[in-house]
């Protein structure tokens, strides 16, 4: 709690002025939390005995000094303020050396806890279902498969649905791409997408680079296709350090690159502009493939939709995957790929592969992303994670033991936290899902299953009681294995 | 035409034979062609004036010599004969080293020409749209998305959905089949099935026996994954020569075994029960996975559905892989897999290839299959898949060339014709498109494109006389090309 200026300190104040202290304090010592509204101007102004235009004042000062911001709509609201809370963890620093570890087992178990019904899911990477267009989308598939007739059962053959192709060439446009529709395959989902890619541009026993810490799903992969990781260093805001990764490519063993650039899985972190224009160039000039996976880049808080590295490609080399899966529409499975160059092999993998995209997901989420009011879902969804995200954040930061450290992410939806160094993390993932929590322990993000004391957790699910429990159960959990 | 015997041999006929006399002579003489409609029993006794028991007998007479047959509630029609047809193409002879060859490029000429419309589809192996069950299935699937509410949206993790898993169980009891739900995974499609299959077995450099010809997409597959292809010799209608087999197996260089033991694409060979029993003894005592592919199992001609190979499983070795592509909704994108010992793995597998089958079309087909029509819907696409085939084997039969060779299949839905052997089927492949027709030239089928004189006619298109006048212009290039 931040300490009362003295009464004579405070009467030199303007009213305004004053108005702002208070409610700055009451914000700065808790009383008011993040993602809370605060009073209308109109009802401050009454509160407050002054005129609505000493209020509006008021506010505006608070809005100077970031404690809070004016939402379209719905009225004033306590800020996230990230450089408030805790420390962020260290650039990561992984071996040198690549990787050849079978792939974990730990997988399984996340597998089935997140499975398990009644568990509360700080381990699932994903947005909760109450935060999806359900009504929506289900009267759209249902009208599609009416009007569709015949063509709801038939084959949609790669590259695609058209219809689908040409609304993400239109889209595409936001994340910096101009790119055509007969340049993008549609995939079941970005996992597909992802591993057209790599069985298109690598050969077992080939390496490939990826970010340190690293989506388990693209570990377990690597692992099964015969390929070697590389994990290069990365900072939890700004992505991966490319110097290091310069020093690894002058080494001459790396044979493809895969990142996010946005909002990288467990990290949050987002590669500034210039830093993907330096990655796509450190890549091209030695023909190295990028592999780009996208698939958080619409859950950006920020005002701008962050651009892709592909965006910055000149020679067909980076291949961009994304999907709907963490924005509309996980059991859809529809994702894409535009693979530049490698078109033709990745078209003929799809075909080994799934041999075709179900059909009327296609077609609904093409309807849906022409009429169905996309961008305002995806306005509605940014706000919850980020609301979502911040609420986690305050709590995890006011109930772990000091000394932990947490990522402050623009985007996505997902913390990494960097618990004490005693603390086994695939311990207190057994622990806590003896008290019905799911948490994903760092070890899986991995292959040599570093990030011992790190966990990550999913801030899919919509702020609640029950949720702050669990943060408090998890915070006792852990000071009980300090 | 078959020459009528003198009148004074028939006057000693009695009246019932006499009748049948006549009506097998329009048969023979192809007056009367194969899935024709003959007059009703009533008609006939109409206009032969005579008693309806003459007529019946007279009927009786006809089905005895094989030549009508009835129809529950349809009425008589002239049967297929596949012993009146052409000569089957002999027992394959691949080379007996294993093949090393890069993926074929040939699978986009065929890509390319199935996309086109306007286009005489011999090419593609699927039924017609018209002989889905588009209304039922459309209905179906809109009801459950607006049943379903957010589930519809959500991931529905591997082993996948239940109530469609429950359905396949119960359903494998007619393939002979005891398992449970929990040793099932739903897949995209039977190919995913496949996929996941042969990554669980096997590794790069492995070698694979395979039917010879056999699938491309598998043969493209097999080269993608970096595994060698062992062609086996194959008999057109009783499929794997089991001796081969052994004697390759004895050389030790086997590593997993990729089977379609039910009307085999593009053999329509179908193993008798006895040798599917010893092939799966054969593989068990050397612990070698046997990867059976199931597609077309339900598209028997005969009344009753054959056995898989999986039935005398003993050992989980078998991994029995099928879809609902070629019998219900090819662009649902629904398979399963039952991988007996290997369940754990290849559901890991499954994860790290599309991460889950889609929500919606899993739930319709569930429901489809329990409460949805899908026996009556799959005996009358049989009878229309084998009406089919019967008028193009005869249109075949009587406008090629003589000398030409046919298989003779009790199930699926394509004919494997041998052509002269002159005739390159690369070039009539490029000749027939130019005249809007597709068909699938040997060559696809083999790891060393050997059938050079061999093309696959698919019988998935209702009869018309569009497509008579097809098999007319195909008789026509072949005619010249010889």
């Amino acid at each position: 709690m931040v300490i009362s200026r003295t009464s004579a300190a405070r009467k030199s104040e303007p009213l305004y002025a004053r108005i702002a202290t208070d409610l700055g304090e009451m914000i700065e010592g808790g009383v008011l939390r993040t993602g809370d509204r605060i009073p209308s101007v109109r009802r401050a102004s009454r509160q407050h005995k002054v005129s609505l235009a000493t209020a509006v004042q008021a506010y505006l000062t608070l809005e100077n000094r970031g404690l809070i911001e004016a939402r379209p709509k719905s009225g004033f609201f306590v800020r996230y303020r990230p450089h408030h809370l805790l420390d962020e963890p260290q650039t990561s620093r992984p071996a040198r050396t690549v990787s050849r570890d079978e792939s974990p087992t730990l997988i399984s178990r996340l597998f089935d806890a997140t499975m398990m019904r009644d568990v509360v899911q700080f381990g699932a990477g994903l947005p909760n279902a109450e935060l999806l267009p359900v009504q929506k989308l289900n009267r759209i598939i249902s009208a599609a498969a009416r009007r569709a007739g015949s063509a709801s059962l038939e084959l949609d053959m790669p590259p695609g649905c058209l219809a689908l192709r040409r609304a993400l060439a239109r889209r595409a446009l936001d994340w910096g791409l101009k790119i055509s529709p007969d340049e993008i395959i549609t995939t079941s989902g970005c996992m597909e997408a992802l591993v057209l890619s790599l069985r298109a541009v690598t050969k077992p026993g080939d390496t490939v680079a990826v970010e340190s810490p690293t989506y388990f799903g693209v570990i377990q992969l690597i692992a099964q296709l015969g390929l070697k990781a590389l994990e290069i260093p990365t900072h939890p805001r700004t992505g991966l350090d490319l110097d290091a990764l310069e020093r690894v490519l002058r080494s001459g063993r790396v044979h493809a690159c895969l990142v996010v650039p946005n909002f990288n899985n467990p990290l949050g972190s987002l590669m500034p502009a210039a830093a993907k224009e330096r990655l796509v160039a450190m890549l091209a000039r030695r023909e190295i493939p990028l592999i780009e996976d996208d698939l958080y880049g619409d859950l950006h808080f920020g005002r701008e939709r962050p651009h892709v590295a592909k965006s910055y490609d000149r020679k067909g080399l980076v291949m961009l995957c994304g999907s709907f899966s963490k924005s509309v529409a996980p059991g859809y499975r529809v994702g894409w790929l535009m693979p530049g160059r490698f078109f033709e092999s990745t078209r003929d993998l799809k075909f080994t592969s799934t041999v075709a995209t179900a059909t009327l997901p296609q077609l609904a989420l093409a309807e849906y992303m022409t009429n169905g009011g996309y961008d305002h879902h995806l306005r509605g969804l940014r706000r919850a994670l980020q609301t979502q995200m911040e609420k986690i954040s305050h709590a995890v930061a006011e109930s772990f033991p000091a000394g932990i450290k947490m990522t402050r992410p623009t985007g996505g939806l997902v913390l990494w936290v960097e618990l004490p160094a005693r603390v086994d993390s695939l311990r207190l993932h057994a622990k806590a899902l003896a008290e019905k929590i799911s948490i994903a322990p760092g070890p899986m993000f991995s292959p040599r299953q570093n990030f011992r004391n790190f966990i990550r957790l999913s801030c899919g699910e919509p702020w609640s009681p029950k949720i702050e429990r669990a943060i408090g159960v998890l915070a006792y959990l852990v000071k009980q294995m300090r």
